[in-house]
């Protein structure tokens, strides 16, 4: 009988003949042969898995260092690239790099956890896992690569009311955001019979008003992508309402690193090819539901919005300032030398977004943080030479993408500048050659098709199956 | 200045012009002239955007109807395939259609709402927006295409600690659970110094359980793609744990739309090469956190897990029985005739999931539900006629994937049946050539092309940013 031939077979093995290679059953004895394994060589613990942290990982020489890897999040994220991810022009996973293949083919161990504590007499971190169990793990070169989060800057409102682009499920959110704004203006339409129906008018203006605060690269790339999506998708997809679509940008200054002309010359493209309402001297006062307020020089002024993103700076991790380390001035970045070492510490290593170099002030970008971790990842490699030259940045220019197919590329080594259709074909070309792995290359060359020919993908997934 | 150019530029227009195409500012107006291009036709309102609505959709004549959809979710989910994309071996994306680029094609209306009520005197449906906010829409020919949900039969427990199977967002969560285990699992391997770890062996065995309940086709398939996910991805970047991982599947029977024979190949590939721990003959009796209650004929058993997913099972969504309409013995499907048209009822048809033919017993299956709407939007473009053919279903056979690439494709047309390998290519082949886009088809090969060369698909996204 079937049942019976199955059934018995279930009960028959305790262990899965396919998962089980070797005869051991015990954690304990295979613990015990790893640990003979790893004892002769010293541990490297790398904290984070942001630009920084991501790359010590994937240089670092693992022949000569046993290494673990702490952080809450299991993939690199491409950050330059989330506003574009979260209008569909590529898919989120396109822009994530796992962390485990890496170290699976390093050896090395992943944890999926935030660190709370250093005892640097011990040299332990102690790390807590997403579920709360804490466990200690030692060291002997500490990096840390944690990265920073966005700034509300303590006004009023942000946090409760605003959307961030900085982590992978900001730019689900946002899509989310953006496709329930554009389906609940829709329902307007329904009140054929309402003859009143003008008075709905300003509430679907207001529902279609996306505000960006912060003219950073986030920021504007996040208006070239939105504006791109609402002129072409919004357009074909959603026409009975895009006429009532507004995009403010709300900002002190625009791609301030950039030279004057190129900041007119963006300022021009997106007041008047991608139609953002930019407000420059801007500065939000506060933030309710629906509306916030804001000072522009002396006026002060409301708008009405259905959606707010947040783009106007970084903070450092709380955390960080409780590590017991030394900071800068501020005291929001771990201060170290020019070779990466925290200051007034043995062994201890700051890199990235988290860390500041004393006396060269730098800025927090993803090129910063990526040479930084090529350097320390030599470093550490060839032993923590006392002699090491210091680390110099060498900068390799600024971009943005504006949208309408438009970008600026400039303080670029060879050709000083780039702008329009050529900038964005380079912009285009450097993010991908930036990729750190053929799959992510692969998936983003796909996706960029898929747009060109499909369009941008609109699906919002929704909740999850319960029954009822 | 900068400042002052774009400042008062951004307050010079009301309308932004580059939305703005038509002079006209009015909604009222706006709405005027659409209705009286519309009153002419026939309005049509579908419910639903699953396989049998969707289709609707798809192959009605917009010349001869004025068509609105009124559907909580966006788009069309390509079911058969929720268990490839919920381990990776696809994107969720890619087996998503996107309902308003059709509504755009056809000129049809989408309302992305739910359907609270029918009011066949006025010939009028009440629904609500995810706002909660409610209007009413005419129709002369109704669809209902509504689906149906998963079924927990009352069970203690299953709606609380189970995952199912039915609904995109179901893949995400699925995914993130399992790669949740797997990192938790892997903890345990940071204790490296304490000696009692053997204890810890049958948490991290609990951890690594995962519990199908439901032997058709979606918990097999989803049998057969968790443990290919296990067998590569599991042992590549988790060989630390991988030993202890288990995959239990619960069920009264296999496939039990299969001839005997295939039942028996498909129990025998399932334990054989996929190591699926089968229990037939079993009924779940309750299920709390970490461990379920089972019955095995007379013996009563208990199973600890670390997932449970719950795919045994579909039952009609309850606002169905509230719609008024004439419904089977169990009073769950609606009841129509052959032409699809509701017992008793002018003007309105069901079909799908949630339609059931008097007389004509089929099985709620995506093959049924489209031809379903095949015939009835021929039916509705002919201007239902009373001398119509009705409807007769022509099986195409049934298929299921096992794992390890391996299927079994049954009572087809020409060739009776065909299993293993060259059924797996089959299996492929017919669900990319249902799909109803080049655009899908598009990604589901693009990615396809990535699991093969790259793997699955490990990201796990994580919350939204919140500054601290």
């Amino acid at each position: 009988d079937l049942h019976d031939l199955y059934r018995s077979r279930s009960g028959s093995s305790h262990l899965c003949p396919i998962y089980q290679r070797s005869g051991r059953s015990s954690v304990a004895l295979m613990h015990r042969t790893l640990l003979s394994a790893c004892a002769q060589r010293p541990k490297v613990v790398i904290l984070g898995t942001g630009w920084s942290s991501f790359r010590v990982l994937s240089d670092i020489d693992a022949s000569k260092f046993s290494v673990s890897v702490v952080s809450p999040r299991n993939h690199l994220l491409f950050t330059p690239m989330l506003a574009s991810s979260a209008v569909g022009t590529v898919n989120q996973r396109s822009i994530c790099q796992p962390v485990r293949p890496v170290c699976a083919a390093k050896g090395a161990r992943f944890y999926e956890s935030q660190v709370c504590a250093i005892d640097k007499r011990q040299r332990q971190v102690t790390c807590r896992t997403a579920s709360g169990k804490e466990f200690n793990l030692d060291y002997d070169k500490l990096v840390i690569g944690v990265g920073h989060q966005p700034n509300d800057f303590g006004i009023e409102g942000v946090k409760e009311h605003a959307l961030f682009m900085k982590e992978t499920a900001d730019a689900t959110v946002l899509k989310r955001q953006i496709l329930a704004k554009l389906e609940e203006a829709s329902y307007f339409h329904a009140l054929d019979s309402d003859m009143t129906l003008t008075s709905k008018e300003e509430e679907i203006r207001r529902i279609l008003t996306f505000v960006i605060v912060g003219g950073g690269p986030t920021g504007v790339e996040l208006a070239g992508e939105l504006t791109d999506f609402l002129q072409q998708e919004g357009r074909q997809l959603y026409r009975h309402v895009i006429q009532y679509a507004k995009v403010h940008m709300l900002t002190y200054d625009l791609l301030s690193m950039l030279e004057k002309d190129l900041q007119a010359y963006a300022c021009q493209h997106l007041a008047k090819r991608q139609s953002v309402h930019l407000t420059l001297n801007a500065l939000v006062q506060k933030v309710d539901k629906d509306v916030l307020k804001l000072k522009i020089g002396e006026e002060t002024t409301t708008i009405r919005y259905g959606t707010l993103v947040w783009c106007a700076g970084v903070k450092a991790h709380p955390f960080v300032r409780d590590l017991g380390l030394k900071l800068n001035k501020a005291g929001s970045l771990i201060l170290v030398d020019d070779r990466m070492r925290v200051l007034g510490e043995d062994g201890i290593h700051a890199i990235g977004d988290c860390a500041a170099i004393e006396g060269i002030p730098l800025p927090q970008t993803a090129q910063v943080a990526n040479q930084e971790a090529v350097y320390l990842a030599k470093f550490l490699n060839e032993g923590s030479p006392e002699d090491a030259k210091p680390f110099k940045f060498k900068p390799l220019g600024t971009m943005a993408y504006l949208g309408g197919q438009t970008a600026i590329m400039s303080s670029l080594p060879v050709v000083r500048r780039i702008t329009g259709f050529f900038a964005y074909v380079g912009w285009r070309s450097v993010y991908w050659s930036m990729q750190m792995s053929l799959r992510n290359m692969y998936m983003l060359s796909t996706d960029w098709t898929r747009t060109l020919i499909f369009g941008r993908d609109l699906t919002r997934f929704g909740a999850a199956s319960r029954p009822e």
